[in-house]
């Protein structure tokens, strides 16, 4: 028996998210069914991250166990030609048997897209949430420094989890532009809670659009009260950019 | 009586292409139905371009004539309620009766993008040609640049068609690489013929990939056979980024 661990990338707009669910598709599913394909074995993988419906990925990870002999680094592109198109598996490698992928140490990184401008982009549409107001970047870059750091999480987590510790780090948070008219905020975390990114991402937009003044954030924060931050950001404009492991096997 | 220009961007991946044709959907066709919805009258678009099937556009430009008085720059944001999301009018203003998108003297500019690297992403997948192969840009620019300037594109033209004039003239093209591994060929000229910005690029992928050494395009622009260049590059990695008319009006 061996373990071997792929890096996935998909788009998530077709998916009912990464976990297997009784009647919808899944990527989780879809995985499983490419494997067993592929291999003639009964295959369970297992994912570092759960993705929730319509989020993207160019880099979350899964592991799973087989007796087969192909080797490791092939796995990627003959488990892709039984893949649909909207998911690719970016690598593959063998690991220990014992390593997985949600109990090791590891800082994730997301993306956050925003197309801000005055009339929606077609070919945006599904990996951007379209913003009409301006945005000043300043300000969202003022409202953000106060959530970097070891912080109680528990206003920026979904109030339908009933999770005890609700503290994470963020390691950075930037903000940027580029010409075509899409604002990036990019998060790198020791791990975040239920919608945490999107809910980060819906106070942000209103500190940008001058409904909220950056310092309200840390008021935000302290008060540990989701009901204080603003709206959860739409799933489609998320996506999980990579994982990376302290202790890579 | 007014005649109002449409500025209209599209995702083409579900159209056959911007032409009225029997039994399919095309931009045009929705756009006639959307503009009969809004303004309650039978009208007909004239486009400037006529996309083919599978290729996408930034800014082509159409006409109508209608009778209703609504504010010229209000037309845009009222047809884009009745629009489906992979088309979106990006401005609308009034122009002279007899203004007309093909009768004017002006530079459109194309660009072709392509995913290099080793695997595909699937949130590249619509708008890219996806190639495996090593690129050498600096070859690249060296075959491409004996395209510039004006000549018979006779053998950049689809064999299909029966054009008689194939003298067009390219103000510039130019080849860049960005961080997510995408190469843009972007193109400027006083008109295209048929597929030619596609297969100006399938000849330069040859070029790109060691296959064509960047002087022989001087000698398939000579031959002025279509055989002599390389493959029409696919649609998916088209889209027509604008046309600038000399007197805009």
């Amino acid at each position: 028996m061996r373990r071997i661990r792929l890096t996935v990338a998909y788009d998530g707009t077709n998916y009912h998210g990464w976990q297997i669910q009784p009647g919808v598709v899944t990527i989780e599913s879809v995985l499983n069914e490419a494997l067993r394909d592929l291999f003639g074995e009964e295959i369970q993988v297992i994912g570092a991250s759960r993705t929730d419906s319509g989020v993207h990925a160019r880099g979350n990870v899964a592991v799973f166990d087989t007796e087969s002999r192909m080797a490791a680094d092939r796995v990627c592109f003959a488990l892709n030609q039984r893949l649909p198109q909207d998911i690719r598996v970016q690598d593959s490698c063998e690991v220990p048997l014992d390593w997985h992928p949600r109990k090791q140490r590891c800082v994730k990184t997301y993306e956050y897209k925003i197309l801000n401008r005055r009339m929606e982009l077609p070919d945006a549409r599904l990996y951007t949430y379209f913003y009409y107001y301006n945005l000043d970047l300043e300000q969202m870059r003022r409202g953000a420094a106060y959530l970097l750091g070891e912080h109680d999480f528990k206003s920026f987590c979904s109030a339908r989890t009933q999770i005890e510790d609700t503290v994470r780090t963020i390691y950075s948070l930037e903000i940027s532009r580029n010409q075509e008219d899409v604002v990036t905020i990019r998060i790198k975390g020791s791990g975040f809670l239920y919608n945490m990114v999107r809910i980060i991402v819906g106070t942000l937009l209103n500190v940008g659009n001058g409904h909220t003044e950056p310092q309200e954030v840390l008021r935000i924060l302290e008060a540990r009260d989701r009901r204080e931050a603003g709206p959860t950001a739409p799933a489609k404009g998320l996506t999980l950019i990579g994982m990376e492991y302290e202790k890579t096997p």
